[in-house]
């Protein structure tokens, strides 16, 4: 809860009424994989390879932070994560990628997208990062851009056949 | 060295005579970081800095892969970063991080950037991403399509005053 916890309260107190947010708990699981499938195929994920996944996010806290926003009804309906990167460049530097950031269908239009990523923003901010940075479609550009962002260049992936 | 290892022949022996591809070693330090100068600034690293740095990325070796190239005179001539996230969509998937790819300026036009993408790009493969993603200019799209990737979305920074 440390990395929540510390959020300031522009980030938090800008919430709709009885909304919180915090890390991602064990016990999240059905909720916050039915958040995700908005963004793409979740997959049917068993109890043992969420809880393993979930165990090595914990003990990799210091690359990984994983936030969820929690409606007036106690119920997860965004989330979103971050990763830091450790370089050598830029003394040393360290990136946040932003990534997988998803609002329940029924939930959006409460800026909670906005409040998500200001709250990974501030905390990868505080972890030392010189920048963040994310991918995405050039329709979200604007949001983007509302949250602090400029356009830095492309996304290039390449999918293998799995 | 077991990643680097383990690369097949078409990638090995696609590279200028005498020419080699291994991990990061922690004696490379003046010479990958002069390499990483083409990109960006890269500062006065400590012996401290780089240690540590080191010492973190080989100890998290199931999420950093660092890649050299080693030209016919021994010398770091290239380098390119490769970090494995772990997410929940996907069914639990990974996704390859490609990160930092920098030629000497001396020793471009031998396609040592081609080699070292696809060097990374199996690696991601092998440890069990289902994509590798990484961010370029869009002058650099043409030589991404080339080594397999494609347009997938743009790329926001938010860059912080430190």
């Amino acid at each position: 809860m440390s990395k929540a916890a510390s959020l300031p309260s522009e980030i938090t107190s800008a919430l709709p009424p009885g909304y919180t947010i915090r890390e991602l708990q064990k016990t999240d699981k059905a909720e916050v994989l039915a958040v995700l499938t908005v963004l793409t195929t979740v997959g049917d994920i068993t109890d043992a390879a969420w809880d393993e996944r979930f165990e090595y996010i914990s003990k990799h806290d210091d690359t990984y932070t994983i936030l969820c926003i929690i409606d007036d009804k106690g119920k997860v309906c965004a989330t979103g994560s971050l990763i830091v990167e450790r370089k050598f460049i830029r003394n040393c530097g360290l990136v946040g990628h932003i990534e997988d950031i998803a609002v329940a269908k029924d939930q959006q239009g409460k800026k909670l997208g906005l409040r998500m990523i200001n709250a990974l923003d501030h905390i990868a901010e505080k972890a030392g990062c010189y920048k963040s940075i994310l991918d995405c479609s050039e329709s979200n550009r604007g949001f983007y851009e509302k949250c602090g962002f400029k356009f830095a260049g492309i996304e290039m992936a390449h999918y293998y056949n799995k």
